[in-house]
Order: structure tokens, then sequence, then C-alpha cells
């Protein structure tokens, strides 16, 4: 089939879109379009700006036998900041609080342009170049986990609560959980961690972060290292967490009927963070009304 | 920020492919790219040819007030077979089978990329038009029902199997699961799922229907009704299942060591079924190797 060149660029950035952090060697879009390495070459010319003023990441060449061209997604400060700003409000609504001081979050957290968002800004904030794998533990923190690994390229573990003997065998650990206090358990089949593998950590919600510890207690006797943690909601207080190399997107405090939720945008890498001190953002003042 | 024509064209296939079945309005890009109406539906022309070209999909254009256009995501057949053929041979690999006849797949399902591959195949082989959200059951659907979800642009909704009183009031039930044939109990938040809802229910694996019978029981106790259904793998005993419209992609037996994996084309809309009977692939002839 014949691809005029407009229709070409558009082509590619479908695919590499659609594929983040995978390499697509030029014979791959030769082929596909039956066009000279020339002509793609200066497509991928194109798409690099399409990718770049949009603000959506970058698409880099790789040199050498394995090279190519992949596409690196990245938010930026602005994107990250009117989306926190939206979700913040969205959560501080009245009608969230539970008894008990919960917060129904799950129709936020559970939607997929939300989670998908979600997994690109884990994906902007940490760093999975030497990644393995992207692990989780059921259920709320799944649908933001698995984003994160979409736009990593990256396999998705998610540990059990529960033992499911279906799954060959497995390795179980208690931990207390900072929710309730309470000792739960947590279990992982033999076979989904490989041995000296890298591995980010992604979950919904941390409060003194044992739940995060206990997964990297998990992680050590599978014989995996933890290299990043992202949690999506962080309490600010106990201000001293069992973890502390995490990002988290949002902070929150809640008070009695008094919620405060705020981006917690000190977490992220330093070029979102410089930006934010010296910038000319209004965060502060959003907050503040 | 000006745009080429080419970047042009390549922005809006980014923007449109990132957020399926979304409505967007002439004015939505005329206003992004600083360009005139003509202009722009001059590029949607180049931008329905990609899709179309690349077997991706439709753009579509809505008139009237709340017009725009939109892109509904669709697999095509090749891809389907492939895609699936792929899935079944990795399957049938004797190393997946599990004492007691399971199989190990959590590797595959939980795989960003093949979750979002199956994603757009129940998208593109049931009748979402009607429906309000995607619903599952923790934890093993719960990447591809999320997957489901973002290609069609719903909710998704995840029952899960303990009862969760941090999600404020909550609706339970027992069902009898297929595999165990154990009484086992699901929960829902009451807010979760409106009244008059219209749903899609999406699960991993289904043996003698029970579980998504037990689902459809719920989504009746909430005054919802279940518009379609999509499994990923179905067994082919019993024959007689207690769900009788559904799709699933994958068909599966397994008789001691011997494990029997095929694609499950004839649930398959009409146009991919009718195809596959007439055309020319040679899907048997591969399942006989």
């Amino acid at each position: 089939m014949k691809f005029k060149r407009t229709e070409r660029i558009g082509a590619i950035v479908k695919i590499l879109s659609d594929n983040p952090n995978k390499i697509f060697t030029l014979g791959y879009f030769t082929n596909k379009f039956n066009a000279a390495k020339s002509t793609i070459s200066e497509d991928l010319i194109v798409v690099k700006n399409v990718f770049e003023k949009l603000e959506l990441g970058k698409v880099i060449t790789i040199s050498g036998a394995a090279g190519g061209v992949k596409y690196i997604p990245k938010t930026s400060k602005a994107e990250n900041e009117e989306f926190l700003m939206e979700l913040c409000q969205k959560i501080s609504d009245e009608s969230r609080v539970l008894s008990g001081g919960f917060l129904y979050l799950i129709d936020l957290i559970y939607d997929p342009t939300i989670a998908s968002k979600i997994g690109k800004i884990f994906a902007s904030n940490i760093d999975y170049a030497e990644a393995d794998c992207v692990v989780t533990m059921e259920t709320k923190g799944i649908p933001m986990a698995l984003m994160t690994a979409k736009a990593m390229n990256l396999p998705l573990v998610i540990i059990r609560k529960d033992i499911k003997v279906s799954e060959g065998p497995t390795l179980s650990m208690t931990y207390v959980s900072g929710n309730t206090s309470k000792v739960e358990s947590m279990s992982l089949p033999r076979r989904a961690v490989k041995p000296n593998s890298k591995v980010i950590l992604i979950d919904d919600f941390m409060r003194g972060g044992g739940t995060i510890k206990g997964m990297t207690d998990l992680m050590s006797e599978f014989g995996a290292e933890v290299i990043g943690t992202g949690v999506f909601i962080s309490t600010m207080k106990p201000e001293d967490k069992m973890v502390k190399d995490y990002i988290s997107l949002i902070q929150l405090d809640v008070n009695g009927d008094n919620i405060i939720v705020e981006p917690n945008l000190k977490t992220f890498k330093d070029e979102y963070q410089k930006e934010f001190v010296e910038g000319d953002c209004d965060i502060e003042e959003i907050i503040e009304d």
C-alpha cells in the first residue's frame, strides 16, 4: 500500500505513540511504507518535532546494530500541574468523605484516562532505564501501575493479598499495614520475579509506608532490588515514613471534616521542582482559593 | 506555537489516538494550531486515511451542536489472527502447566501490550455505543478490563471479593464459582454503579459461567443491565455455559498434559467470522502444526 508523505508521518506518530519505549528499526518503516531510508529519515525529523511541540515526550535515535528510533513519553510541567490541580479539586469534594475518615476515590483512580496520565507522570519522574518490571499490590493500585508499565514498556507484576495455589509455588510474607495496623499477608508466585531483577514499586496510597516497606522486603526475598517507588497519594502525617526515596503525586491531610489536598511537587524530579519554585506558576494561589 | 501541515497532521493523529471515542470539536484544533477551519478539515481527511490504511479503526465526523471528530479503534482481522495465534502458541507451552491442571498465564495477561490488544479486540467485537461502564472482578481480569474501558472511553468498575468497608455502603452477594464449585462472595460500593446503567462485563476466564452469572445478578441488584460480555479464555467443556451471549478470544481444553488452545473466532462479530470462514487464512493449518 502506498502512503503519501503526510500519511506516513501520521502513521509513524501512531505507531511510536502506541508503543512507548519500544525500538523500531528504520528497516521496519522502509518496509511498511515501501519507502527509501532517506525518505523515512526526513519523516522522522517531522515526527520528532510533533512530540516536542506537543510537549508529550521525545523521539530519540539509537545507533548501532540494535539501533532505531523510540518514543519516550514525558509529561510537561504545565500539563502535570493542570491535571493534578483538577484532581485535587475533585478529591476535596465533601461528598467523598466516608465514615472513619476514608475517602471515596475509586471512580477517579480506576478511570482509564486518569490512570493513564498518572502512569505517564510516574514514567516522567522515576528513572526506569535499568528496570525489569513494575510491581504493585492488588487492588486499587493496579490500573495506575498497568499504565505506568505501559509508558515504561515493562511487564507488570501484581502481588496478591491471599495465597493463590493456582499460580504454582508461591512465596508469602506478612507485613504491618499502616492503614489498619493489622498484620496482613502478601504473596507472589516464585516465577513472577527473577533473581537480580531491578523493580519499580507503584501503589495508590501511603500513610506510614508499611505496605511499600513490606513490598520491598518481599522483593529482597526474590533477590530483586527496588530502584524506584511511586505512590499516588501520601498523607502529610506521619512526616517520618518507613520509606525515604519515593515520588508521590498528591499530599493529603484529613482533619475531621477538613480535607487538605495538594499536588506534592517537591517529590518530583529536579527539572519539575526547580521550575516550580522559580517559575511563574500560581499553584499556591489556586490552593489558597 | 506554529505547526507546519505535516506536524499538524502528526499532532492530530497523536491526540485522537490517545483519546479513543472522545469527541474533539473543530474549534479545539483551530485553537490549538492557530489555523483556519478549512485547513483543519483538509488535515482531517489525511488523518482519516492514516487510520484506515493502517487498519487501526475509523475517524468519524459527528455533525450538530455537540459535533466534532472522534476516533473509534478497531482491530483488523489479520491483526487479530496473528496476535491470537502467537498468544495461543505461548499459552500452549508445556512449562505453563501447573499441578491441578492450572495454567500459569499472569505474565501474559498482566503484560501492558497484550492487555492493550485484548482491550482493542473486545472493543471491536462488543457493541458499546449505549454502555455506561465496564465492569470486571478482581484480580486477573483488571488489566484487560482497564484497556477495554480505555478503548471504549468508559469508566471502569471493579467488583471486590472481600468486603471493603472503607468504600462506604456496599452491596454484597454470594455466587458459585465454576473453578472450585465453592460459594464465594463479591461486593461493590453502592455508588459505584448507577441505577439503569448499561454495562459491559469483562473477565479473564470462563468455565461454567458461574462468575459471569454472579456478576450479572449483582448488576441486577444495582438496577443495571448487562449489554455485552467478553472473556479472554473460555473452556471447551462444559459446552453448555450459564451465559449464552459472549465473546471469548481463546478456547481451551486441558486433558492431562495435553493442552488444546485456539482462537475462538466463531464468537467474534459477523464481519470477522464470515471473513474467517470464507477467507484465505490458514489458522487451522497452523494449529495442526
